[in-house]
């Protein structure tokens, strides 16, 4: 390399790349023998292998398939202590409930920084060895200002996209009043340097659709964008609210009126389910088909959390999705790529065309449909995260 | 070490070691804040950390569980092609049918040995991978004379748990009155120097009951021990023949009449649940916990092959088998390990006990419990398969 330049990787006998394209016919935009030029951090090329430019360094993928990083726009990291007896108890026949947040809520504050950071940084190099290359964090088992401000800043070491949940749940020792106060002033000011989203667990037991819109609408006053958790456990006014607000995002989907399909349909907000949850809490899966079929866009992720859904795979929710939820592996790979860029609002992520960022998965298998027929088989070989191997 | 002794290890730290030792009270025999020494092939100590004998080296667990490795006692994984298209179809509504085997066949019988080997490798590394130490492989997708006995060579390769299924469909252009003749015939006679088990589909579109006595009473004649196919896809005769036989594991069992049950319980013949099959299939599962409750002995295996389910994945069908089946945690590590080695007739697998192989994993986990309430993840962070670190 002459001074100046940056280097250049060409991976090439890829025997399927999904580009996820948006101006492809096929809605992964699939390349057949195909191979991609990485420059610096950022993808420089793709196309038929044949047709290659040279490159500095050449990485053979023997027929295997690559695809885009996931893009996982939904987790809970900033947390200490597990909750493994309580997720025994419920797979006997205990219901999932909102209130055993509080149990990692106690956890958490008696946790240093260090072993806060410490418990993230071994969570994402999991997703990471899972093919996950983007991660949104949220705090919310804090809930005073000063756990909700150190949460973010643990979170903040490790990826751009920390979300601000100090509306989790409601604490104890106080009304939910005087918390909505509290969450929209001192602990919002505290939380913003750290933030770039604020979000709300719109359920019962948690935060009402009034107290969720107070939230957000002065989160938007602070800069921080908006997301929601709504309608997990019940029907309820919380994905209205998202699409009205124009969120970027909805999360759980599961209990859903014909208005508020319509209103995803109409907003574009992104619909983001979590089968991962529906698995760890024996409930209803969301019915995607139902979304796909209305014209609502769908996104994929983990939720990782130590309460309702332990699981870091973005590959086992793409089985879910297949298996659970009538969607095709094409549609659950795009939704745990593309669409959670989109959910995310990064037009830099999330497809595998020159410009955006070489953020890649080379998988063990050679099609993206091995994702959902090999369901629970750890099938990423290696990841590129911004040009560099990972 | 001086001349004629064994090299020792000690593994200390462990926070919870599963041993299944039938002699204690909880089902795994759990022993907390313990230890293991491993001389040569087999374990010599287990017991509390602080009680630990000294060895040549010691490795530290870190807190993390140790469990005995995964027994896998049925997988088909002597093959070629996959059948990734077909899956994708039956995700959108075209059902799973015993017929597709033959596709399988087809790819099968154009391989060469060395393909067909180089393929069960990567399979069984997968699987290890996974921490299956010890694992069953059938043939089945020769259905020659000569295909199954070069079948059963190369699966031989791997394991001594090696089965002959002949008797895995009826394969085009023969009837099934001739090819019963040529299983309990000539292809019996060469594949008896490889295989230990001898199997049969029992089941709808395959070899009804008195097709299964007669290929089981020959291969019994011949030296080899019987397992069976059964009940998989409807109600039938296979699991009371099982029991009848006194076969060490009846496989699938997912349609089951009362008398089926007490057959099974009478019988001690364990029942072998392959949730990863319904996983992939959209069927229901086997209701483990009637089974339980009912005494009759169950394990857990993979099935792992590429019609009807391609997991190589023991975790994935723990964490099914507590959501989908009414197991515990406990029940379902106790089905994949300890079980599973009676489902094989061995003694000498499947406990952490003096005496026993040392094959054993340790968990990125503090508990057995992470195997179900963290659906997906790659939680395995070491094996030793019979004391070596593998």
């Amino acid at each position: 390399m002459g001074e100046g330049t940056v280097a250049s990787t060409l991976i090439t006998h890829i025997g399927e790349l999904v580009t996820n394209d948006p101006r492809a016919d096929d809605l992964l935009g699939v390349i057949e023998q195909a191979a991609i030029v990485i420059e610096g951090a950022h993808v420089a090329w793709v196309g038929r292998a044949t047709d290659a430019p040279p490159a500095d360094e050449m990485v053979d993928a023997g027929g295997r398939a690559v695809i885009p990083g996931f893009v996982d726009s939904h987790s809970h990291l900033v947390f200490a202590g597990d909750r493994a007896a309580e997720f025994a108890a419920r797979m006997t026949g205990t219901p999932y409930a909102a209130g055993g947040i509080r149990t990692t809520v106690a956890a958490t504050r008696a946790a240093t920084d260090e072993q806060l950071s410490g418990h993230v940084a071994r969570l994402v190099a999991e997703m990471r060895r899972q093919g996950t290359t983007t991660v949104e964090i949220k705090s919310g088992y804090g809930l005073t200002v000063h756990d909700e401000a150190r949460s973010l800043a643990v979170a903040r070491l490790f990826t751009e996209e920390t979300t601000y949940l100090g509306a989790h749940v409601v604490p104890d020792g106080t009304t939910a009043e005087e918390y909505v106060e509290l969450v929209t002033g001192p602990m919002l000011e505290a939380a913003r340097p750290h933030a770039r989203w604020i979000d709300v667990f719109c359920e019962r037991g948690a935060f009402d659709a009034d107290q969720a819109r107070a939230i957000l609408t002065a989160g938007a006053e602070a800069g921080l964008r908006g997301r929601l958790h709504a309608n997990q456990l019940t029907y309820g006014e919380g994905v209205r609210l998202a699409a009205e607000l124009g969120l970027a995002a909805v999360d759980h989907c599961t209990y859903l009126s014909d208005a508020d399909v319509d209103a995803l349909r109409d907003s574009g907000t992104i619909a983001t389910l979590l089968p991962g949850v529906e698995f760890s809490t024996k409930q209803p899966y969301p019915d995607a088909r139902r979304l796909l079929d209305a014209g609502v866009r769908v996104a994929l992720a983990s939720d990782c959390n130590p309460g309702s859904c332990f699981t870091s795979s973005l590959p086992l929710c793409i089985a879910l999705a297949v298996r659970e939820m009538g969607m095709t592996p094409a549609e659950a790979v795009h939704a745990a790529t593309y669409r959670g860029a989109q959910a995310l609002d990064r037009a830099d992520v999330g497809a595998l065309v020159p410009g955006r960022r070489a953020d890649l998965v080379l998988l063990d298998a050679p099609s993206h449909v091995h994702l959902a027929y090999r369901p629970g088989v750890p099938l990423v070989a290696a990841t590129w995260v911004g040009g560099h191997p990972g």
